[in-house]
């Protein structure tokens, strides 16, 4: 391997520090650098040595980066970065305003074809490897039922929403599928499942000295959409505890399809793809980085515009040759 | 929907009737005949009126079908009816002879290219699904480990073996995970496991009249590569409780692959991919049927020769849109 895939990073929060760390897996990539909003001087890079640099001078890097990983958050950072570097560099993002692809994916494609860039958009788990299982499956097993459980993980907007609630210092919510209903789901049975009988929420909250405890459970448990629907349990802690036992960023989930196929008996065949990751943003890094991999080597193949990941064969995330893969994990 | 894609199956045994199966639940596609070496007025059509014809009949049938599944087997069908059926249509077939992969990888990408059609080797979940996500996950998490493991369900080839054994009139063999060392890959542990600490081994024995049990037992546990390296259990049954307890192909397996990201603390990040199939065949060909939409639509678009399931955008398995797909899936 000669030349080495240049990767560059806008946004140097969590998510790209995961993507810092992961291009350093992988010895077929090299970052460039990250480009940040913040004034550069007040920026931690670690020990890695990374070059950061305001996100002004990403337009005098066209010529040395081959990816850029947009690490941006995608309620207000992609909708205008996004259109704005595709129009520089090819991309990848995690763009998971669900409502809202079809109309970034019009508006990446276009500027992207434009500019004769490519653009990989909603690449992750979900938006992502969940999206591909789904699809995956449905198309095997017409005719069944796909589950989607997310958890054992922190849900960031359900955490925010408890903060709102006054006499709240901090909480983070865990959504946590119940294992009853997975059991159910993995036995073929393919169940009818309400909202609350799929996930349970469980709170970790600060109070405020001398809040109301039972005031603030009870507006947690009425609260509609987020947790009126679901079994909820409330414990409060300390900031300490919080801050010790709650810091981390686990997630994961499944997605299930339930089909029959059928001769003289029933047969019930159940694919199930699953994730527990330790760390959240720092998988879904691993993710970004794979599939900039894939839109290199697009782009180089002479492919242009938006694509996601139902467009982009598998074989192209990995760093090995088509005749190695057929022989070694067909 | 106006045109349906017209499928032929050549071969009619469980995986051609599986595909017969898989076809009529697909509303984009029809049957249009199957094609077999039997004298067709010996061959059960079942209820569905599937036209059956000889096998020396298809080049007859190369513009009405636009796809031809090949459900052979790999060891003495496929050599010979991949080329030959591919140099007259499309195909898709299920492959397994994982050492000579590279060979008939070559073989039909040659054959398929010279006369302008798309040929799907090797479709299936192992090779096919799991080949996909051994790929997939090891592009994801660098570094890290993969692991298959197969059952519960039968395996044909030990099964077989048995009934070498003088003495046994017949036998079923079913591989089954042992949930040890299940439960520490998906812990994130990432051990060594040798062979016998993977999976064991129950094996289902229909001894002849008068022949030693115990004679029959010792020779199987002892046998080398098949058994002698597993927790082997032998049970010895009736005829008729083999034909009615263990008459059917369950079958699955899961692959995890496990690694870890790094900064401050190690995360664990751990995907699995499993299947619990109750008819091995007609999974399969559900796999197949699905792959047979996308070499279609992939033939029509111009791309010629040899594939694998490394080359084929998931997207193109769905009989939707592609802004369908990005809006309801994505």
């Amino acid at each position: 391997m000669t030349e080495k895939i240049r990767i560059g990073i806008v946004g140097y929060g969590n998510l790209g520090r995961g993507v810092e760390l992961a291009v350093a897996k992988n010895p077929d990539m090299e970052l460039v650098a990250v480009f940040t909003r913040r004034p550069v001087e007040q920026v931690n890079t670690g020990e890695q040595g990374t070059l950061v640099l305001n996100v002004s001078k990403a337009h005098e890097y066209t010529d040395q980066i081959d990816v850029m990983i947009l690490c941006g958050g995608s309620a207000t950072d992609l909708p205008q970065q996004g259109p704005e570097f595709a129009a520089m560099f090819n991309t990848v993002d995690s763009f998971d305003t669900h409502s809202r692809i079809p109309e970034y994916f019009a508006l990446m494609d276009k500027t992207a074809k434009a500019k004769g860039k490519l653009a990989a958009i909603s690449i992750g788990w979900d938006p992502g490897l969940f999206s591909l299982q789904r699809l995956m499956t449905e198309a095997l097993l017409p005719g069944g039922k796909t589950y989607t459980f997310w958890g054992r993980g922190v849900s960031q907007g359900h955490s925010d929403a408890i903060r709102r609630i006054p006499g709240v210092k901090n909480a983070v919510q865990y959504t946590i599928p119940i294992s009853a209903a997975l059991d159910r789901v993995r036995a073929g049975e393919q169940p009818e499942l309400a909202v609350g009988e799929q996930h349970l929420r469980d709170c970790y909250v600060v109070a405020e000295e001398g809040a109301d405890q039972d005031r603030i459970a009870a507006e947690i448990k009425a609260m509609p959409n987020y947790f009126a629907d679901y079994e909820t349990k409330v414990t409060f802690i300390t900031e300490e505890e919080l801050l010790r036992e709650h810091s981390q960023m686990p997630h994961g989930g499944l997605v299930i399809r339930s089909a029959t196929t059928v001769r003289r008996v029933e047969h019930h065949q159940v694919v199930e793809f699953s994730l527990r990751l330790d760390s959240n943003p720092e998988f879904t890094a691993s993710v970004l980085v794979a599939y900039a991999r894939a839109v290199y080597r697009l782009h180089r193949e002479g492919k242009t515009g938006a694509v996601t990941i139902f467009d982009i064969p598998v074989g192209y995330l990995s760093m090995d040759s088509p005749e190695n893969l057929r022989q070694q994990l067909l």
